[in-house]
């Protein structure tokens, strides 16, 4: 049996379905009483399709919810995978200088029929926090 | 007689204010034929505040629209200013090695009472056009 | 019952403003018999608004108390929080990997009303006696 | 008869002496009417000693004042020699590539007894105007 392989990139993500997937995550962010967010939407290769700074995000948040989602799309996978890893120390560790890898909560693949088409990433609250906001945009698409 | 002052600095655009901006620019994008634009919106320090990518926008557009939304936000006026400056030669040829400089138009001020609240860029067709979608931006605020 | 939100980003530090902060900072270092540190200050957008380099410091300290500065103001908190992170282990080592965080005592934030307005950073000797500094300048605002 | 050597480094401005630079250079915008400059002044290996930013400078400013100050320290003569390369076209257009050459009047070398131990550059009005306050800043050395 041969080993599974990682999805596939699909087309990249339209601003269409995009911004279902950020008004999913505002939303949520205004039902857990406006939690300031910076919310970031790249395609599969990493480029920029959406950003969205709420009111009074901190601005190290810019940067870090960007972070979260280039890792997302680059590696294909929750950033939270990563942040275990590091958790659980000895070889894990070595992520902290691995490129493109952020390992913070928040970050998640957006898939469209099992592909890649994006991620989103989340920072301005803690990392619990965070990815709650981001699977609320991936709800959303 | 003293030498008039440049603009203030007033409080950072909110993301209200900047979805009116980016709507008006969107629409106008809409108006034109679905020009493929990327539209950043930032605040007066040159933080991210809103990003939209248009599908099918060229990649290099991302970091073009956002140097336009910088300069226009750092130096407090047009891009097109700078633009000029570059076109007219002699002199004006050294704006081509100041830091944070875009000498492309498309890039404005976003003013609230007469102080910067932040900048709208603009790129994806020829500059004239990202011009016109950066003006319908601000006439959306 | 819901979360408590971080405090505000208000209206930038004036210079006078930084001036009481980096009078009280250099007068600490003074009294503590001269200590050569780097004393940065930068508004709430993480904009350098003072630097004052002692004779003979380190030239190291440039950019590390930038870039605590930086810190204090982009995550609004203590770079002593992200220190005590990574002392800690575990998950805290994350923060190794995240962008703009210096996680070493001697950044602090400058509040006026609640509000952040800036921050300081400090660096030359050793972290706690950065601290001190940074502890001396905030106290002088 | 040999070609005459540009001038030495010396021993790097004191902190002392940088405030007596900054002194003089924001005393002479307050003369003109407030204008809000940035200020830098770096020792003769382009380290940060002093950076003051005027309140409501543009942030531009502050990297440009900056390059000013590190292409005065680093080719030992005034910004404005570039400026007039640049001006001339030709074969001075070449300044426009050449590393750590801001081409833009400003930008001033820091000399005791022959020595050049630093410089100062100003930006946040016109070039003429920057440079007078660098000039202003020179003679209160």
């Amino acid at each position: 049996m041969s080993t599974p392989l990682p999805p596939r990139y699909g087309a990249p993500i339209s601003l269409a379905e995009a911004k279902r997937v950020m008004a999913a995550a505002e939303a949520e962010c205004a039902a857990q009483g406006d939690w300031p967010m910076v919310i970031v939407i790249v395609d599969g290769a990493s480029n920029l399709v959406m950003v969205h700074a709420l009111d009074q995000a901190q601005h190290a948040s810019i940067e870090v919810a960007q972070a979260k989602a280039v890792t997302a799309a680059k590696f294909r996978r929750s950033t939270k995978v990563f942040e275990d890893a590091v958790a659980g120390g000895g070889v894990g560790l070595r992520m902290l200088s691995v490129p493109n890898c952020c390992p913070v909560e928040g970050g998640l693949p957006l898939m469209r029929d099992g592909e890649v088409i994006g991620a989103i990433g989340v920072s301005g609250m803690n990392a619990v926090q965070d990815g709650m906001i981001a699977a609320a945009g991936v709800a959303g698409l």
